[in-house]
């Protein structure tokens, strides 16, 4: 089960014709990185720039297992989407983005996070994509757990600086 | 056909356990980027950053049908070790890179060149995809012929700042 939302802005000086696709996606598969790429992919570009994060085997001295994500989808779709569009703004030339997002378990070596941009020339893909990865992590309401081979922890991802309620975990959703 | 190599560099500090994928290809198929993405894939890593160079269809006002590539193919995948260890030594955190790059006929819409880089961290493997993508551009020895819908011509890469010969179009190979 996924939710997603292929995104086509209002056509403004900046934006028109392009258009993102952002998932979040609460099935247990890997992510299939080449339906994002070939989202991007356009006749009018010479770049594609990606980014994956992966899940790592080892936090400090601890053996992870896996990690397991959770999320209010329709928040994070919605914030995604913003940043699509931010991300547009900020880097002319860029024509499309896709952002996907794994909930659940995400074992070792696999992928959780993967986005894709495309534009014209090599640096505005390349800046975009560090964009939407970086604002996704500072923005995105996504939670994380690691689970190691002798317990498991729920981690608050230190670069958030969304909304947050007082106990420091979790964010305050309001529409 | 393809001249590739597969590279370990003798153990150091900061390169130790790594290794890097470098390929030419001389044949006319796409390139497969799941390969390179594979190979830089590791359960050490939280990140692969990736960067894919295709064909527009444009430049200016005239029409692009395809790109076509030359090389000396040694020559080239030399230079392009050259550059892995460059970037592994200036990013620490950085396990894996896989370079591609495609000879002969690329069309409109398709990858000549493909860059995959695995790190710890995600700051690491956006600054060394972007450090091999620049350095191929600067000092790899690629010539390019744009093919128009009414003509064709051989493009200087203008980032292109190798050893050059005096005509200023091809460069000067010594061993």
């Amino acid at each position: 089960m996924s939710t997603s939302d292929i995104l086509n802005p209002a056509p403004t000086a900046t934006s028109a014709a392009t258009s993102s696709l952002v998932e979040i996606l609460e099935s247990p598969t890997p992510l299939q990185t080449a339906k994002y790429t070939d989202f991007v992919r356009d006749s009018s570009c010479g770049a594609i720039a990606t980014f994956e994060g992966t899940t790592r085997d080892t936090f400090g001295e601890k053996h992870v297992v896996s990690l397991q994500y959770e999320s209010y989808a329709p928040m994070a779709v919605r914030q995604l989407k913003s940043i699509c569009i931010a991300a547009k703004n900020a880097h002319s030339g860029v024509h499309r983005i896709a952002v996907a997002h794994r909930l659940g378990t995400v074992g070792v070596g696999e992928g959780s996070v993967f986005v894709a941009v495309s534009s014209i020339h090599r640096a505005e893909a390349l800046d975009a994509c560090r964009y939407v990865i970086d604002e996704l992590k500072a923005t995105v309401p996504i939670w994380k757990k690691e689970v190691y081979d002798n317990g498991e922890v729920w981690k608050e991802n230190t670069e958030f600086v969304g909304k947050k309620v007082c106990c420091g975990h979790k964010v305050k959703v309001e529409d």
